[in-house]
């Protein structure tokens, strides 16, 4: 990544920012981001004050908090001024305790009111994610009066593709107007007579950021405007914030979905002990509930005394109940995160995966038994004289324990949504651990019913 | 979903068409999903032609193939004239032959053509889900005749938001200019004057659409152009197309991490035959391979014998071993995905993994060992004379078996990526299986190293 910076040569910030004059501000944030924190805080302050705001305005910025910080308080403060609403709210986030204070006091009543609104929204929530740079016109103005005020006031909005008319009196949203239909209109008619009929799409700032992403996409919006109760726009997320925001809550399903907490932060920036923390959680909490395969097996000591070569199918067996249940799982919590099935479908999909996951386990029951059935045959293995028995008992264990993986993995998302937790809590190891001890169960049932009176 | 019709009186679709006349087209799609074909292609017919155009140029409108081809011969073809080039290339894709050859003979050359060539790129690529109304000036023009040229083009562009500048010469791309700069500028000046310094992002049509995707997050833009290789811009890809494009993506992504084919359909839509094939492939892929830990146990069969006790904790090792290893796949699918890491980088990863793992592994084990003292001396169960040993071989065993199925999960991704497949096939059921025949083996040497002479 740095392949203009010559390392042997002595590191120089101002050349380093000179170099990347000409450049997109994004690609100047991915080699800023390459760089130690203490170099590209040099780079930075060599920077032209506007073009440092430009930088620090990118969310792709990582050490973003450490970078202000690390500027002299009056550059930091003026930095801070020119930043995006959001922006400035994000990087206050990420600030430490005295930081935040310090540079707080020294910004102007204003900007301080608005950042500590943006403050008070819970993360990941509409509000949290809005800025205050909109346009917004009272509803008497003309298109042309409006054009004008757009052109006025251009370099302080994040964006002037959706303008918001406000009645004149209570400031409540009326319509929001695209500038494609203001720049086709005719200057003299009023802004709100090109407004489409109906209401405009609007979000509460304490919606999740889910949900704005899913109206952003739904109605192919650039925008959407964050509204008080009262009605008033409070701010707007843009398309190019969601993308950001979509992006990281997939990041955050996978991971979840993988068995553990979701990090905040590249897999490289992590520290250990973070890291560590993130993943044992979930691992103690799997490896103490698979404790009970043990007590299970306990259990059934006395018949795996008689017959141990039931022991030897026992991670065949129960690895495809895991592994039906992940499809499952994986099939739902998509379904469900994308609206296509609410709570009450449940029994629709109960239905459809009672079917799917009995003729899934007889293709692996066939499999299975052709297995035993072909090495017993090729004296590859003697499983003794009880061979075709044990090859039924592994056959039907296999449906049983498909139908049943298929089952619970397909209701999970389900019973954790209804219980107030994201389905997307419902990862793969998850469901293969909950399999796993009702699979043994299941095989061993089994085993008693075809083999009693013969191995049992 | 249908709470404007009432089920029990006779279904009118030019009731419904009239009652959906002043809602969003997002929102009559929705309506329009939830109807069977015959009901939905009824509305359709029933709404004026320039509302059923905007309909079926949705591209969340899941019939819009069969909609199109249940229409009158000749109102499908204005219909599909009406459409944006993108969308009447996906309707044209997913119709049967018959119709396809039918309809595109009864299309004008010029539209023909145009869709020809979009039909003629792959899948998933930039070219096949790019559209071609774009609006393009020559750099001869000046700001005030740019905006006559996009007032009068307007409603044939799926996008006004950007113009791309064209040599008058060769046609070939010069800038992009974003309207936001054309209407803060003077009408006399030349547009190529006030287009940024850089060259405009650009991707080429054989590009995977998840790179588009990267490139629009990463430089915020509203649209990036699709250039020849001589230069020449073929379409554009818009925001909100790649924004359907991200969702699906990670649908596909959880799926396939799930240890399943991708659908690409909503759950439900999928036929019965479909499903079961999407999810046996890879249920049987894992079964087969998984049939090693029956070969393995068969190879231990006598220690098996000798110590039953042995078999109680297989379940609890494999799986922990599995779930490592799925909560490292995970953080390095999305590692890569998100370009925070590249092929060269693995040997970063794996010093990373091995300490972590022989940490989470102790942690496990300490539980482990725990869990068997614990049994043994409040006499829940008795695992003989030798339960010290047996619980320092668990312990042992989970270190060992934690470590490589963290290692085995993390290299997972780099390998399918090295050897030409997408690391997101790396699946949760996949890294289980791999580690679960190994962990078998690692079980059995650590067992036999700390029991023997003593239960082996």
């Amino acid at each position: 990544m740095n392949d203009a910076v010559d390392a042997s040569s002595p590191f120089d910030p101002a050349e380093f920012a000179a170099a990347l004059a000409q450049e997109h501000v994004a690609d100047i944030v991915e080699r800023l981001n390459a760089e130690p924190l203490e170099r590209a805080s040099a780079v930075l302050s060599a920077m032209p004050l506007e073009r440092a705001a430009e930088v620090l305005d990118e969310p792709g910025l990582e050490a973003a908090a450490d970078l202000v910080e690390s500027q002299p308080s009056e550059r930091a403060i003026t930095l801070l001024k020119a930043l995006s609403a959001d922006q400035r709210a994000d990087i206050f986030r990420h600030l430490g305790a005295p930081a935040r204070e310090r540079l707080l006091s020294q910004l102007d009543a204003e900007t301080r009111t608005s950042l500590v609104q943006l403050l008070s929204y819970p993360e990941n929530t509409a509000g949290s994610i809005m800025t205050t740079e909109f346009v917004s016109v009272p509803s008497s103005w003309t298109v042309g009066e409006t054009l004008r005020h757009i052109r006025a006031v251009e370099s302080t909005r994040e964006t002037i593709y959706a303008i918001y008319v406000l009645n004149p009196k209570t400031k409540a949203l009326i319509k929001a107007v695209s500038l494609r239909r203001l720049i086709v209109s005719e200057p003299h008619v009023s802004v709100l007579s090109i407004a489409p009929p109906r209401r405009p799409v609007t979000v509460s700032p304490f919606a999740d950021r889910e949900e704005v992403a899913r109206l952003i996409s739904k109605y192919d919006l650039l925008a959407v405007p964050v509204v008080s109760r009262g009605g008033h726009v409070l701010g707007i997320v843009t398309v190019d914030d969601i993308i950001d925001a979509i992006v990281e809550e997939n990041t955050e399903d996978v991971q979840k979905f993988g068995g553990m907490e979701a990090l905040d932060a590249p897999y490289m920036d992590i520290g250990f002990f973070e890291m560590i923390q993130k993943r044992a959680g979930w691992l103690c909490v799997l490896f103490v509930s698979e404790m009970l395969t043990a007590s299970a097996m306990q259990h059934f000591q006395d018949e795996l005394q008689k017959a141990i070569v039931l022991t030897l199918f026992i991670p065949l067996i129960m690895s495809s109940g895991g592994n039906s249940g992940s499809q499952a799982t994986s099939l739902l919590i998509r379904a469900i995160a994308l609206r296509e099935m609410r709570l009450r479908d449940w029994w629709r999909v109960a239905l459809r995966e009672l079917p799917t996951g009995l003729t899934l386990g007889a293709i692996l029951g066939l499999l299975g038994i052709m297995r035993i059935a072909l090495w017993q045959k090729l004296g590859l293995f003697d499983y003794g004289e009880h061979w075709l028995l044990i090859a039924c008992t592994v056959g039907a264990a296999l449906v049983g324990i498909v139908t049943f993986g298929s089952l619970v993995g397909s209701m999970l998302p389900f019973i954790l949504k209804r219980i107030g937790f994201d389905p997307a809590s419902a990862s793969a190891p998850f469901v293969a651990t909950l399999v796993d001890v009702s699979g043994l169960v299941i095989y061993f049932s089994i085993a008693l019913v075809f083999l009693r009176g013969t191995l049992l």
